[in-house]
């Protein structure tokens, strides 16, 4: 990834300011609304091994009972349960041991009365038995069992289609596949699913003054932190990351690279309204430029619209706006896309301030905060800029636009970074 | 992975109960005890785009200030705060326009009073300006600027190291990396870092009655359900899957499969006391069974313990025992030598019991729950083999060991499956 030269300091820039600020409500009611019905993407199948935190496509029957047969949830003897009444350890009941019943190898004959077939978990009940007698309740004496206590018929037995019924449904779609979901599908004989595919995303990092991610930064040119950032933001909501590239800050690079093949793109940098600002004005163009500013801070600049058949999102070059953005927008947009919940992902907690939380009535708020037990400090930030402050804070606060803020000793709502 | 021939059913079949169980809380110390100190694993460079997620082995200090110039946090003009004192729109205070400064590209001269220069957010601060006034507050005359509004010394600049300074320490050992936490790397040059070791994991499945994950059950053969399920656990808690094999039920193969390198081994099946369970036994002749039975249900079969440099967990074959097993043992162990939290990944809510929820004094009881809003109804499970319960259920609760359960109405923990 070669980093482009930095334009020529003669460029004319003319500057404008947003006209008006959309709500973070009014942006986020516009993506729901460009997001088709379930099933948003095309489906595809994949290996059930592979198929951990994917989205069922449609839902599962089963086709089979499991259990197929009456087994074994102990070890011990297969009885008749009538022959174990009123056995104790002071009453000892003796059974004749007729074989032995495996998982996988069922005993071959039929079990009669006064007789028991050594049994182990998972084995199938041999017919004529209707219960198990754990071990712990007999002794061996030779050729017999003496039973110690009793079981009434169906005890420790897994019954025919107790666990799954042939045709019942297994799992419904748009399931987000857990671990034991896994394990049901592989009982019932799914080998291989059908899932959501995963949204296509593509990040385009803009700026001249860029250097490649993890360059050490030299003259005034600084390394790109939004590449990386936006790649683990797009891997954890489930996006199938196409390319993360940066692209010279001219008209022409960006409208190719916001037409290359994808489900949604990320444009982060040249966001805002001035004459560098190619994809504004590219995607009102060519396209919709849905929302071009929000009230919000940090993020005002932000944007979204649609070009063709995918959904582009315009990402401060910030670092801070950047993530905020991605997360009120862009990462709804994916999780949704692919059949995730759209909520955030973070875990919520309560909480009380030690600090007085000032916010600005007419815009949200992402304010960042360290979480220590059940107390919430606002971290004293000078500038929306510091992207560290995103890695000090334990977690952010959104402060509603109607709100000047919170006192301190205010229970507020914590969203965990981790 | 061909599926292991049934045992002959001539075998025979001893059995022994477990004499005593080990409490759940005795069976989680063990595990905090066997581990060793952080960073418990050897580490390891990964390149930063892979390392989302990955534990930090060592704290990582910045080797510049971020930013490393003063630069503008807005689009406008680069101005002396003092020249704009007392700008309001109805008393624009003209500026003479010097010139232009874009991200990576400064401008040449000094400002001199009287002088402004365009700027956008990024761009160095030119020497002599101090302050960005916004673009929103002037009007362009000509070669002129007209400042509506005032700005003070330092206004809407980033100051230099005011993000990050020279030897600051940006992200302590031990770091569960985010997404922005790869954004800071970058912006500080970092393009590769030294984590922790995923932890690797064998997977073995034991049952020769079992067929290959995903196969359609046959006869008196079912397939694993075991394989997947823990493949997907080991995933999520961060362990890198080295096997998950079916091997036959057989001392030597067992043995083998437990001695090959890895740094946990989790056994599926065998795990209890009857003849077939070579796994703890081979444990206890040539490594340590520090535990053996434990008191709850499901699970109370499960075992762990060491064999030369690697912990072994069994796992009872009956998939909710299994999950069971895997969630309050094995997980953690493979979490904490990864350097992760110990503490389960689920997410916890308080609810209200709609039913009674019944437990046995004397162990700690795993209870799959339905969740509805707030209110939590206890799954009515007739056996603990209902691996479709851990589907059916939203979640769980953990009675411990000294309760008999609780009232309907009563406020339980949940911890949600996803």
């Amino acid at each position: 990834m070669p980093a482009p030269e930095p334009v020529s300091p003669n460029t004319d820039v003319r500057m404008r300011g947003f006209a008006q600020r959309a709500t973070v409500e009014a942006a986020t009611a516009w993506i729901d609304s460009a997001l088709p019905a379930f099933p948003l993407l095309p489906t595809e199948p994949v290996p059930l091994q592979a198929a951990a935190g994917r989205i069922l496509a449609a839902e599962i029957l089963s086709t089979v009972n499991v259990p197929r047969f009456a087994r074994s949830m102990m070890d011990g003897f297969a009885v008749r349960g009538e022959d174990t009444y009123g056995a104790t350890p002071y009453n000892s009941l003796p059974l004749r041991i007729r074989g032995t019943c495996l998982p996988g190898v069922p005993f071959a004959g039929t079990l009669l009365p006064g007789e028991a077939v050594r049994i182990m978990t998972g084995a199938p009940l041999p017919p004529g038995a209707d219960a198990v007698l754990p071990v712990e309740h007999t002794v061996l004496d030779g050729t017999q069992v003496l039973a110690q206590g009793e079981v009434s018929a169906g005890k420790h037995v897994a019954q025919v289609g107790e666990d799954i019924r042939t045709d019942e449904c297994v799992l419904p779609a748009g399931r987000r596949l857990r671990p034991q979901d896994l394990g049901v599908l592989s009982s019932i004989g799914v080998g291989q699913v059908t899932v959501v595919r995963a949204p296509r995303v593509r990040i385009l990092i803009t700026g001249n003054e860029l250097l490649p991610a993890g360059t050490p930064p030299a003259g005034y040119r600084i390394a790109d932190a939004n590449g990386p950032m936006l790649s683990a933001l797009v891997a954890r909501d489930g996006g199938d990351l196409l390319a993360d590239e940066m692209i010279p800050d001219d008209r022409q690079s960006i409208r190719e690279a916001l037409l290359a093949p994808a489900d949604l793109v990320l444009v982060s940098g040249g966001s805002s309204v001035g004459v560098e600002d190619h994809a504004p004005v590219l995607l009102a163009e060519e396209g919709e430029l849905a929302i071009h500013g929000v009230a919000m801070r940090p993020s005002s600049p932000a944007g979204m619209g649609r070009l063709s058949d995918r959904l582009v999102f315009l990402l401060p070059g910030n670092p801070v706006s950047c993530l905020c953005a991605y997360d009120f927008f862009a990462g709804r947009a994916i999780r949704a896309l692919g059949g995730r919940a759209k909520d955030w992902p973070y875990r919520r907690i309560q909480g009380t301030l030690t600090r007085k939380l000032v916010s600005t009535v007419g815009r949200v708020d992402y304010a960042r905060v360290r979480v220590r037990g059940a107390e919430v400090e606002p971290l004293a930030i000078s500038g929306a800029s510091i992207l560290s402050s995103t890695t000090r804070a334990d977690g952010f606060i959104v402060v509603p636009a109607d709100s000047e803020g919170s006192p301190p000793g205010a229970t507020v709502d914590v969203f965990l970074y981790d």
